[in-house]
């Protein structure tokens, strides 16, 4: 194997798949990223895979001589990070060479495969493993795709990821819930306190073969959102592709698999309330602020906040208490309709719905002081996030 | 006490002194803030002390009533920081008011000082202590001051902070040591295997009384560097005291006390060679950027870089070399006097004492493989690093 790469596709490429390393490998050659170079196509690949998400990149390059390698992922990027930009050779062929220059010390001399970098000035040697030890990645064959923007996607990710449990005992609510039906696919998760659900349009309808659900790791699909992040077309179609345990997402040079999380997700629809008392149109960014700055006064135990609903004076009023600390109390303007009421929420699950919620002015859809609350974006994008109220004690 | 002050000037002056609040007090009133409002001069007062370093800063507000009260820093910090822009109004003589209002817990209902925040819109009281419990910041009478622009004040610190030992056990190497004479002011620091030195002007000459010394806690210097970074003006003296323990910087609205450390510093001077036989003017830049890059290959344990000088092709060599993973060399140019030599160093004291070394070209005096090895800035400041070279296996 033997390529010439400019140092930008090769640092930009490895540092999007080394975050499917595993910083704690339970294998030594998952610590590797497999490279693979074809001399008649001139493209590369890398790949990163910790048998439970992978990651593969392609990027063009000189390649001389194709072949297949696998190369400690950290050590590689720390190098080509620090280079300065200009062209990188990379030449599995140099063990000879190395022995007979005496630079390479006696471990690295012995048995063993060694990738020699050659940046414009200096030269790198690496100890590498044969491509054969990396474990394959996934692959979907013949599977139905289904297709997003990657605006879609990024939407759908955003509206849903922070509402999954971080509680890797609550299995599937660590995942997203997707649900694909004739035309739209919807991205929802909850944690068992609050939930969240996103509804965007597959802009490739399916054949008519049903819903398919499928609930995937919110590990994966946080790289998932990064990579997209760095998308430079947000008009970009992803395909998305489903099987027996596994998922494939896949855009111009980048692919992702994931494995899929096993068990019958909660069936979240019926949960959300129809008809409400009360509606409250709200200013988000204010809502926000107010409460980040009553939140300091929220006690550290319970994290609650109280809002007092003033349909006569058509305003809402955030309050918290910290015992032995202090308290505080702002209002803001609301447009309301429906009785006065008092609610109370958990601060966290208020504040981090509200800063997902895409919309300049939300609102909030109310019953009782008890009854699961309903937040919506007013236009834009069809979001549903529902929050418990929690006892208020006297 | 009642005043009005501005949310950007409680904001940011609670957050410059904070940093002198410790994160677990040895005594319940050390976590708070002591405000003091004077009425004839419109002048509040903010203290923070955790015995050992103290900061007070002044600023302007419309004080009602004067008066002193110490508040709770870390909650202040996080509600005023959040505040938006505008007025707002502190007052410890509405516990009354407070009770009949009906909107305070019974916990703050009870016996003791409650202050209220009153921003534009909301409402805002926090438990509070009496003035009285809050400890005297040391004050120092007749002593002789220097004065320093805060440009070579902070030449100085970050030319010697960053050499102090981090290690608790190590006494006076965890601080700097300053040493006066008639017309400079010299910064040294060493953690036993690198040493800096930097050399100010000090500005106001001593009237005689011969040479001061004292080491300063890096702690307290680096919050005195930090709050001096914000100062707009380079050219705005600082004055520095000395006495029995303490030392005070006092510049504008702003004070800074620290103790001082006990014990012998050691005599490092004599452990700067005067005569070398190799010099070697480098880059500093472009040393810099390669040792990073080479770095990445160093062995984990002894973190060696070996520096090849070779005179005849005037430029010099770095290589590193990690057994099992692999190694590095890269080569630069260097205008060389004196013979061949390879030494080495640990990597970390060269890239630090480079980063902190103020010019954009910069020497490195040798004489053999293992004596001492001096880098010094090209023009401007005047600052010496020491480093000592290791033993190279072969």
């Amino acid at each position: 194997m033997k390529l010439v790469c400019s140092q930008s596709d090769l640092s930009t490429n490895l540092s999007l798949v080394s975050r499917a390393v595993p910083s704690r490998p339970t294998h030594p050659v998952l610590a590797n990223v497999l490279l693979q170079a074809d001399a008649q196509t001139n493209q590369v690949s890398l790949t990163a895979f910790d048998l439970s998400l992978g990651i593969r990149t392609t990027f063009t390059a000189q390649v001389w001589q194709g072949g297949a390698i696998a190369l400690p992922a950290k050590l590689l990027v720390d190098i080509t990070s620090r280079l300065p930009e200009g062209e990188i050779t990379l030449d599995d062929e140099s063990a000879l060479e190395a022995e007979t220059s005496g630079g390479v010390s006696e471990a690295s001399r012995s048995e063993g495969l060694i990738v020699t970098l050659t940046p414009k000035s200096g030269h790198y040697q690496v100890r590498a493993m044969g491509a054969e030890e990396f474990p394959e990645l996934p692959i979907i064959e013949n599977a139905e795709a289904l297709q997003l923007t990657t605006a879609s996607l990024i939407e759908g990710l955003r509206g849903s990821l922070f509402a999954t449990s971080g509680d890797e005992t609550k299995q599937v609510l660590t995942g997203v819930h997707l649900k694909l039906t004739q035309d739209t696919l919807e991205f929802a998760a909850t944690d068992g306190h609050r939930l969240a659900v996103v509804e965007t349009t597959n802009e490739r309808p399916l054949g008519g073969s049903g819903e398919i659900e499928v609930t995937v790791p919110a590990r994966s699909l946080r790289e998932l959102e990064r990579m997209l992040a760095h998308s430079s077309d947000s008009d970009e179609p992803v395909a998305l592709s489903f099987d027996q345990g596994q998922m494939v997402f896949e855009w111009q040079h980048q692919r992702l698999t994931s494995r899929t999380l096993e068990g019958q997700y909660p069936a979240y629809r019926q949960l959300i309330p129809r008809q409400f008392e009360r509606e409250v149109t709200l200013d988000r960014r204010q809502f926000l602020s107010t409460l980040e700055r009553i939140a300091v006064l929220a006690d550290q135990k319970n994290n609650i906040v109280k809002i007092t609903i003033d349909s006569a004076g058509q305003q809402i009023t955030l309050s918290c208490e910290a015992q032995e600390m202090g308290s505080g109390r702002e209002s803001m303007p609301a447009q309301i309709s429906g009785e006065d009421i008092e609610i109370a929420f958990n601060v966290k699950y208020l504040m981090e719905g509200l800063k997902a919620l895409p919309a300049s002015e939300i609102q909030m859809h109310l019953n009782q002081n008890l009854t699961p609350v309903i937040f919506t974006p007013l236009g834009g994008l069809k979001m549903t996030y529902l929050a418990m109220p929690v006892q208020l004690r006297n």
